[in-house]
């Protein structure tokens, strides 16, 4: 039986999901966290959505394994491509990050709503699906950014390349006058600052990061599984390859939380 | 007993190692050869060197169960980690592109070396060491370029981004004064207008690819491995994972001689 002192379950390609991680480690400071970035694989959002499945599958096992209380997909391109069958596979509560970053977009109340993600997040369309329920007669437009994920993983926010890939990718947005644009990849928040400068300070960006970890509370709570323990939770880390960025960037969200990165193998 | 018929096997993370898959083919018109591209996978470049021998191991497992005469590593961070591994594996001719690289470099007659490749390349030192066994008194600078990779797979060679990119990359090389520039990842090359742009056009560029088929032919001529037959060699290609890039990079290279791109798991 699950029990409100286990741990919460998160995975992502790589370090993007951190921005969830460190949301929801937030907002419910003394539950216990169990990370995994599947960084031997890494990227998924170029991989067909076949490829992707099997991949959270193994991420997903590896989780439930450790015996967690709710599982996050803390990755829009995992969520796209196998929300659906991790829900149908799990016998705990499953949270993916695209209804939460849908219901961020429907809060802005604006009607002109961009979403820019992955080769992969962009061609499963989910966005357009969940924002479309939320908000009937918005106008949603949505490109794919494939670039910036290894910008974000390589640390170039700040370099001028950054800026003139994402005038590339983000003129149909300016054309478009999108009011709003949903970061619809856990990586995009890293590059947060260049994207709200090409797109100008008008349009309000929106990520799940937030919105997830509020997402996963009412669950939780609805459940009866929020941890009763009055003491900081613990942060686990694994990752399938080892990484110093991953360190270095995991460090900088969690400060003296996060105290070592273990390798698996799937 | 390996025979002159068998086919000659390549493999790479993803569709770099086409550039040196196509040198072998125009020196070699009447080898048949078995390419295969672990697209599920990529990149390699930034992975540990534990990770890539694993991969290069799958890789090179399912290539000489198709009884191949010879197998080519046409990537370089895959011959930097595991080329002496996949040597003692194998019972068949195993070539890199390293050796061939440092080959084309000596060639120029040139003291001051730079090379650039994946992180993984680079952190092996492999050019290095064999560039110096042939020059001994070269001045080699060397620097990772984790963004090259990246920019050729999404086809953003001319894109003012990516000489922005190399010009951060290759500005120790500038101030060095470097002559001869080894191009040390089978990606780089499909970025090489740019490369040479921003390095000047005095500065001789070189890869491996053209090198490394006539190393190929040269081992197949002296073991007697060298195809009898008169009439073109069929190509074979497989992928890790579906990918619409890699048909159409292949069709540039290989016109009708490209039929099609089988799916395999590893």
């Amino acid at each position: 039986m699950t029990e409100s002192g286990q741990a919460i379950g998160i995975f992502d390609s790589g370090v993007g999901g951190l921005t969830v991680a460190a949301a929801i480690s937030a907002l419910l400071p003394n539950e216990d966290i169990i990370y995994l970035g599947d960084t031997a694989r890494l990227p998924y959002g170029s991989k067909s959505k076949e490829t992707i499945i099997r991949y959270a599958e193994h991420a997903a096992s590896f989780l439930l394994k450790k015996q967690i209380k709710a599982l996050v997909i803390a990755c829009n391109t995992a969520t796209a491509a196998a929300l659906d069958f991790l829900r149908e596979m799990a016998l705990v509560p499953v949270i993916g990050v695209i209804e939460p970053g849908a219901l961020a977009a429907a809060a802005t109340g604006k009607k002109v709503i961009g979403v820019i993600g992955t080769n992969a997040t962009i061609k499963s369309r989910a966005y357009e699906t969940a924002i479309r329920r939320l908000v009937p007669d918005a106008q949603i437009i949505s490109a794919a950014c494939p670039l910036l994920v290894p910008l974000a993983e390589e640390n170039f926010a700040a370099h001028p390349a950054t800026r003139l890939i994402l005038e590339t990718y983000l003129a149909p947005f300016i054309s478009a006058k999108v009011e709003t644009l949903v970061l619809g990849c856990t990586h995009y928040p890293l590059l947060r600052t260049a994207v709200q400068e090409v797109v100008g300070q008008n349009v309000i960006l929106v990520d799940s990061a937030a919105t997830a970890a509020s997402y996963l509370h009412d669950i939780l709570q609805e459940k009866e599984l929020l941890s009763a323990k009055e003491s900081a939770g613990k942060l686990t880390f694994f990752a399938t390859d080892t990484n110093e960025r991953f360190s270095q960037i995991a460090k900088n969200f969690f400060g003296e939380h996060f105290t070592s990165l273990t390798q698996v193998d799937l």
